[in-house]
């Protein structure tokens, strides 16, 4: 089949790879319908996650048609059109019992999404089936839920998010966006999204953002401050993963909240004295995309939820370079990519 | 007066110090009627806190009479018994609301303690009063109150310790000892406790532990897993606050878990990347002790606890040196200091 590889730092292209097979009888393979680029993608293509030895496909969020299952498979057959949870997972086993879908004993992560064809582990607990094939305006809606959605969602959870909080938003990026729309959800009075650019403050404002923080570090912090009269967030969302954020993410919570953190930790060092003199908490972690999926699933058909906004750029598949250029180049929010034919 | 004064590493003294006196009008002078040695005195004692630049009093759990009291205090009067949290507050401020007392914005310490009488600040808030001064048999519970109960109750509540839990307890000192009862009052199914001193070992069982782990380190790890079959503790209190402690808490925690700390961290390094993948959470910090004070005395008073059982040495106040000492040597659990005349 025809994948998204990656060579070295940024160098994709999209090349001939083997197919995907069926490996274990729970497997199945999924013919990809529509597929994205994750901002943390981007910490491969930075070359931040260590040295590329050789070619591998990338790529964790896509939605397709079940092309052929395992002979455990008993939930799923050829021709159901699904969802497929980036952290692939049974469902069943002690950890996705406790809602940790993402850490299944038997878990896998989606590893040729933005590809022809991608391979599903536990297929009976990872996918979710939905009604037929998404049209082009529900499909971005849908790639959303596989990830970012369920991200966001993650964050405003794991913060502790309820009726009539003060939440925070640290990072503006797709999921950062639906952490915006999630806390809403939630219920959340006041919600204040950091974010300098005018196009993603646009979508925060949309998705239910209060109050909207452009400076940076430090005036940040008093420009929250001040918006909450000295008292600052009861919950914040990490939703970047880097030692800036984590620590402005700290300084805009107050005492008794809970960082929830979704962006994955890169040279991150905690504010441990803080956290232990005011009882700031950190929780979050990798989504369970499962978990939350069926329910995000209804909020999107009911219209109550539009995850689908944080897409500006739709490019085919095989300019799938170009998309990551342009979200390196934080030139576009988050890129969907369309079948080639 | 006469108070307990610490002048370097291993120095204390019981030495001859100015009177406390009202300093704001919300202040009151509690005459101390009983007094103790709490572990994080040890860390001043070891020098783990930094040099001691001069000599000054220590010392932060006590109960007594209130002296005389500052003209804003409404609440209490000379002659009324009370329970002085180790974290004074005005238990009205935003911090306090949300139910962080221990980070109030007009808060303070107690600072001695371990003396002939102790100054508190926000005397409104802080106290909470108790019928006639505790005979010889409640003074132990009464004293745990002010601190090492309340601390072990914060590390089972941060935990998220609920019926049905499985709990591990990492620390055998007064407070991780307290943190098996809080577990046990809380509902746990089964409590784990860490403890290679079979005395420490006998008040945990007595306490609640179901299961007592004498290992240490990666042993104790291999322990516990094999106890939960693999899954590993829904809920970990860290009641040490080194980086072994930390370490080995979340070693045990299993993925969704929370670590509910309340050792005060000295050198700690968190394993954020197992926090991430597993989605294992930090919470806790100072103990809100007035939050949880009238629900725990409540509890001491039906004799559904007794948090007394953790004193296993009474000295009188000038003596204290030689319970700092059998704290220190680990040849006392916590000493319990009784008024001179």
């Amino acid at each position: 089949m025809r994948a998204t590889t990656i060579h070295g730092p940024g160098d994709i292209r999209f090349t001939e790879v083997p197919d995907p097979v069926i490996a274990a009888p729970t497997d199945a393979i999924v013919k990809v319908t529509g597929s994205c680029i994750c901002g943390s993608d981007l910490w491969h293509f930075r070359g931040e996650n260590g040295p590329i030895d050789e070619p591998r496909t990338i790529g964790h969020e896509c939605v397709g048609i079940v092309e052929e299952v395992g002979p455990q498979v008993r939930r799923f057959k050829a021709g159901d059109h699904v969802l497929v949870p980036f952290c692939q997972c049974d469902n069943t086993c002690p950890n996705c019992q406790v809602g940790v879908q993402s850490a299944c004993v038997n878990g896998a992560m989606t590893a040729s999404g933005q590809a022809e064809y991608a391979r599903v582990a536990q297929a009976d607990g990872s996918l979710v089936r939905t009604e037929g094939v998404p049209d082009a305006a529900t499909m971005p809606a849908m790639l959303a839920l596989t990830d970012v959605m369920a991200t966001g969602w993650h964050a405003a959870v794991s913060a502790g998010v309820r009726p009539g909080s003060t939440v925070a938003v640290v990072g503006d990026g797709a999921v950062g966006l639906c952490g915006v729309l999630a806390a809403s959800v939630l219920g959340a009075e006041r919600i204040i999204a950091l974010s300098r650019h005018a196009d993603r403050q646009r979508i925060a404002r949309a998705y239910g953002a209060t109050d909207v923080i452009a400076e940076r570090g430090e005036d940040a912090v008093a420009a929250l401050k001040e918006l909450t009269g000295g008292v600052k967030a009861d919950a914040v969302l990490e939703c970047v993963g880097t030692d800036q954020a984590m620590r402005t993410a700290f300084d805009v919570a107050r005492a008794g909240a809970t960082v929830g953190m979704v962006g994955a930790p890169h040279g991150v060092e905690l504010p441990l004295r803080t956290m232990f003199s005011k009882n700031i908490g950190l929780a979050g972690g990798v989504a369970p995309v499962r978990r939350y999926l069926p329910e995000l699933l209804d909020l999107t058909l009911e219209g109550r939820i539009d995850p689908g906004r944080v897409f500006d750029v739709t490019l085919p598949l095989d300019r799938v370079a170009e998309g990551y250029a342009a979200m390196d180049e934080r030139r576009a929010i988050k890129v969907a990519l369309t079948p080639i034919s």
